[in-house]
């Protein structure tokens, strides 16, 4: 059997199965959903591990729970196909964001089926019984319904497609499934230095992420790195009259707009000193693979209610090639609609630093602090007692954020381009290749410890609200997942690497 | 009996009283402070009209509730003196900001005796039982226990303590007790133009605020007015993920730090265009009452954690005479140390302005909006939408407080000299005489309907928490107030008119 009927094969099966299991593999994948997962609850992430676990055990899939005391289980998978030399590590991971119930339009852990996007006039709807239709524009919101529970069901059902064609897989399935990502996955690299020979693999491939902003199936070969930072700003000991003192006592809440102002241009570029040094250009294949894009920034906009400026020029995919500083959060005193009219006593910002391939993680907080501290700044990593206060009329307390690099995948590689030559026939339309990913994930820990290339392979709607409220995947890009890794597993035999 | 020695025995009056007295009298402020009293709260404001009503007519003063429908009500007092030819027209407010429960460490309405002020080690002691001595360093911490119902239980208790002593009010006797200050006395203009005949005095007595920073007994002769916003800026139509979009999406939180940053400099000076446009100079009498003042920065920088900066040289007293501007509050996305890596989608500030003699509050909002369009912010008064939103990168929506002007009253009227000469006999040392309190007052109504000079007797303790957590008053000032209030009605006779 050659490649491409093998591909077609599989993609049968895919759809001939979720056209006539659709009802069932929803109600599944809301039973996963409905499974709080928020990152850093322990209980709540094993049960999580045990659920997922179980899961694959049921496709054939041997199951270990690999657990590093403390810190949330890896569960670990293995289906060795007789016959096959191609190995294909998948990652993803099934810890969730934490979420605010009252920002949501229904419960976060409530996976509730609407009829469309809720912006677009969606309504909720009951889940379909056996036998009905699915509408593909239908969603279901849910924490992690994309970010990123998604791909489990999509690939536990793609086995269980090609099982009810009697078709097997042709290639050696290893998973890694991670608990701990959404808190910047600290012991993944212990993990992976411990398990160093049973991940052995051709390459891994990361189910994370969103597919192209105009819903072209997309891949990408690396993420951008991460780094952040709390700052905290003060002011006076307590809360101050705004009559009686304002005028007289500093303004923590001021200092640090011209703090946040000082960091960043309003068009976006970056004031911090050496923010842009040691970037690795991209070379002509990563470019050309960005010139190939759609150019999809105007309808974004329209999407987002962003008006076009002159500095916005240069389009998404290009910045995202880019490190980025962005303000997550500014708090100070009251400024939800009362009228308490005081002078706060702290004010805070958080802010998250992407990094490209060629930053360093710690450089770049040097660069901030170097910069604050040529603004004025005396930093401090605890609270400032009265000594230190009366020292220094500019006090500012860092927080770090775990962090860690970027990591870009050389595309030339030949399983690289036997990957994306299974996806394009898997697909109808173009293949969006993206060589970095603005989001980040810790790849560095399995180019450092397996040496693997890595590929991303994402399949969720790019409107899922991830990591805000309403958080949602779009019923067509389940589908989509499902063919895919269908197709991956059924049709990526050797004669693919080629 | 001349005017020394009325005063003398009005003191000696109610020096005995509260020294007998004292458990009770603290037991009954702390009955008056447990009734809740947020402005706006309609039934928590009658509640406290009635309450206070009766404690009126306990002291036989004629009482009288007035009330626009829907408003809260005046509380009205009198209490006419057979021969007195002098009237004094009394001002305080029994409502009170909101206060957040939890922020609070005894609950804001639960009033509790601390053996000092919090940050001074204060713990919880219990009320003291009749007869047992009260350390005048204590402090009641409770909402509104300075600002404003100290003033109503020192001239209550003053009236008690003469009553007590066989001593007669030698001056008429009128009392405007306000329920809507806190939240910008809306409807006080019309109370005001609706008893004009009942209100006639020869001056007013405005009951609120602090003494002086030094804990000196201090006069004010007006009060700083008032107007102030709420700005909300927007970026996208919903939360982003700060990897996928960061460095393209605009970030409304950098746009609203370098709008703050834009209106005033880290120094204090405030950036809006011809925003000291029209400030009336002080006149020699109170710049020399200013100078006269005691220099307390030192000490209060150090009692507030503040260092000294160059640009902070000018003196609080001076400073409070100029129109300011101070960011009450900022919010935006999640700053409390979760790391949820989003781009907010809106950001709101919260301003107020405190304005001096000679400044229009119409004027002075026109003055940002002027600022902001040459900023190039577009201004709304409502949420944007999408047509709106595609044509302007920076959309600002305003929404004002309800404002007033500032009032300076002239210190040298006799009838205002004859008041501070009272206020000089009953105090011990000095009294610190303020041309304008850096609080905002709506002296204004008092000035154009009633024609009346106006001048502030304030008893509260500086730090006492005012509008914030934590609101306290020092049990030594409660002592001067009731001293004070005592000395007033028995000693303000018509020879102090001289």
């Amino acid at each position: 059997m050659d490649d491409s009927s093998a591909i077609s094969s599989a993609l049968a099966a895919a759809r001939a199965y979720r056209t006539t299991q659709g009802p069932r593999i929803l109600r599944d994948f809301a039973e996963w959903l409905a499974l709080p997962n928020i990152a850093g609850d322990s209980l709540a992430i094993q049960a999580n591990a045990a659920y997922l676990a179980a899961q694959m055990e049921r496709r054939g899939i041997d199951t270990e729970l690999w657990q590093i005391a403390g810190m949330p289980p890896v569960v670990f998978g293995e289906r060795r196909v007789p016959g096959a030399d191609t190995t294909l590590l998948f990652y993803a991971h099934y810890d969730g964001q934490p979420a605010e119930a009252v920002e949501w339009t229904a419960p976060p852990w409530t996976p509730t089926l609407f009829s469309n996007a809720i912006p677009q006039g969606g309504q909720p709807i009951p889940f379909p019984a056996d036998g009905a239709p699915i509408d593909p524009n239908s969603r279901i919101y849910a924490r992690s319904a994309s970010d990123d529970k998604a791909p489990f069901t999509a690939i536990l059902t793609a086995l269980d497609a090609l099982e009810a064609a009697g078709l097997a897989p042709r290639v050696n399935l290893k998973f890694f499934f991670d608990g701990e990502e959404e808190t910047g996955s600290p012991t993944l690299g212990d993990y992976l230095a411990a398990h160093r020979d049973r991940l052995a693999a051709d390459i891994l491939l990361i189910c994370d992420g969103p597919v192209h902003q105009n819903r072209q199936p997309q891949l990408f070969f690396g993420a951008r790195g991460f780094t952040g930072f709390t700052v905290t700003v003060y002011g006076p000991t307590r809360h101050l009259h705004s009559g009686h003192y304002g005028n007289w006592a500093p303004n923590p809440g001021l200092l640090l707009a011209h703090m946040l102002a000082g960091m960043k241009a309003p068009d976006g570029r970056v004031l911090i000193e050496d923010f842009y040094e040691g970037v690795t250009p991209l070379n002509a294949i990563e470019q050309a693979a960005i010139d190939a894009l759609p150019d999809f920034d105007g309808s974004l906009r329209a999407e987002l209610g962003l008006a076009e400026t002159e500095a916005g020029n240069a389009r998404l995919d290009q910045r995202i090639q880019q490190p980025s500083l962005n303000i997550r959060g500014i708090q100070c005193g009251i400024a939800d609609g009362r009228i308490l009219n005081m002078i706060p006593s702290v004010a805070r910002a958080s802010v998250d630093i992407r990094l490209v391939k060629g930053l360093d993680p710690d450089v770049m907080i040097e660069r901030v602090r170097a910069h604050l501290r040529r603004d004025g700044w005396h930093l401090v990593d605890a609270e400032p007692d009265a000594a230190t206060r009366s020292r220094h009329p500019k006090i500012a307390r860092l927080g770090l954020d775990p962090s860690f690099p970027a990591v870009r995948t050389d595309m030339t590689l030949p399983i690289v381009q036997a990957l994306v030559r299974t996806v394009r026939a898997a697909c109808d339309g173009p293949v969006a290749l993206l060589p970095t990913l603005g989001g980040s994930l810790p790849l560095y820990h399995f180019v450092d410890h397996l040496g693997l290339p890595v590929v991303g392979v994402p399949i969720a709607n790019h409107d899922n609200n991830q990591h805000g409220p309403d958080e949602n995947l779009r019923i067509a890009n389940l589908w989509y997942g499902i063919d895919l890794f269908a197709a991956i597993i059924h049709g990526a035999g050797p004669a693919h690497q080629n």
